[in-house]
């Protein structure tokens, strides 16, 4: 007889497209899943009402945590700053990490997550980071996730048990290829935003508006965000 | 011609003695120092005045971010919990890792001093963790702090350059040796604040008193915070 375990999980959601996969990749493999996401003084609102809808869509609970950084030091938090778009490609790639980057975000969520992981005995927390959405953040790659998922394992209690592991299930794919397997999933895409401006439509300008076009593009696929307008 | 650097660094300061002893080595080392503390829902707030008062004491100014964790985990969060005191030894040793363990609190703490650091140029983190005093949480070990540290140097921009490091001068050392450190840089013990409990005077009674208490005897020095009543 086959003993069922009850696997819980920690997603990290953001509203976009990468992370819906994600959560519903840790469905497919059976964790129950507890979405997690952020108000952390990003420039719109539109993601954060994705990530309810797209924890609702898999049936799952969320919860925002809200963050209030005294310092900035990214253009997606400082209003002040230019969101890099095609007109402004210098932005993009000055000194090979753009300027969208915020500091140490995914280490901050992935600790919080971990909080979270050991309040509800979960045994894995998912992230949807891949290198190729990245566009040169340094935490998106995979040696940075390994390296904290030794954190994990050192300086957790379920992870020193061997009990809590960070998984990135998307790492080696491109875009084109997670919005396949969302496709063969069932994913809603379109209660998905990436967008890095906050309009009622994507601006298809932006850094992540041309690499999620490029992707739906190249897996031949019409993307529904395009189709729907924002309900917010 | 020796060159003058300007070294930033960011030191998390809780209020207590061995924070207080690691800012002191961080401003002996020449770092300008910008302390990092947090309010997360601790019973009480002696703590972060200890904090204001530490690092005015040294000259530093001081950030504090709130942080509101919806989950609990920790019989310093959860005030339904009592505290481990000498009458309760077995809640103070029940598997290993103590019912005061915050899960995952100094990942927390330290991702977010990573992204102060990255904010404002800063070279290196600092802790004040070290094994001793733990008294088994998994996040003050050596392994722990240096799987961090690869962290840092894996997923911040600044880690990437080489320039951002954790330190955590305290880890090798014994309560009584961090004290007689603290007492030959002049560090005020008397803005410090061990105790688990909020009372006017520490109760003597929880884990970390006991800690402290043995120490200031071991070093043949009187412990100040015994001296003076809380001016909260």
């Amino acid at each position: 007889m086959r003993s069922i375990v009850n696997k819980k999980a920690v997603v990290l959601v953001s509203g976009g497209l990468d992370s819906a996969v994600t959560l519903y990749a840790a469905k497919r493999d059976g964790y129950e899943c507890h979405c997690l996401a952020f108000d952390y003084g990003q420039r719109h609102r539109v993601e954060l009402e994705m990530a309810k809808k797209i924890a609702a869509s898999a049936g799952s609970n969320l919860e925002i945590v809200k963050l209030s950084l005294p310092w900035g030091g990214s253009s997606l938090l400082d209003t002040n700053d230019s969101i890099p778009t095609l007109r402004s490609p210098a932005a993009i790639k000055n000194s090979g990490i753009p300027s969208t980057y915020v500091p140490a975000r995914n280490t901050i969520f992935l600790s919080i997550a971990a909080s979270y992981a050991e309040a509800i005995d979960a045994s894995a927390i998912f992230i949807g980071a891949h290198s190729e959405d990245s566009s040169g953040y340094p935490d998106c790659r995979k040696n940075y996730l390994e390296s904290f998922d030794r954190v994990l394992k050192t300086g957790t209690k379920r992870g020193l048990e061997g009990r809590l592991v960070l998984k990135f299930p998307l790492i080696g794919m491109g875009k084109r290829d997670i919005i396949s397997l969302g496709v063969s999933m069932g994913v809603p895409f379109q209660y998905t935003w990436s967008c890095y401006a906050g309009g009622d439509r994507p601006c298809g300008e932006c850094d992540s508006c041309i690499l999620r076009g490029k992707g739906f593009k190249e897996a031949w696929i019409e993307d529904p965000a395009w189709m729907t307008k924002c309900t917010r």
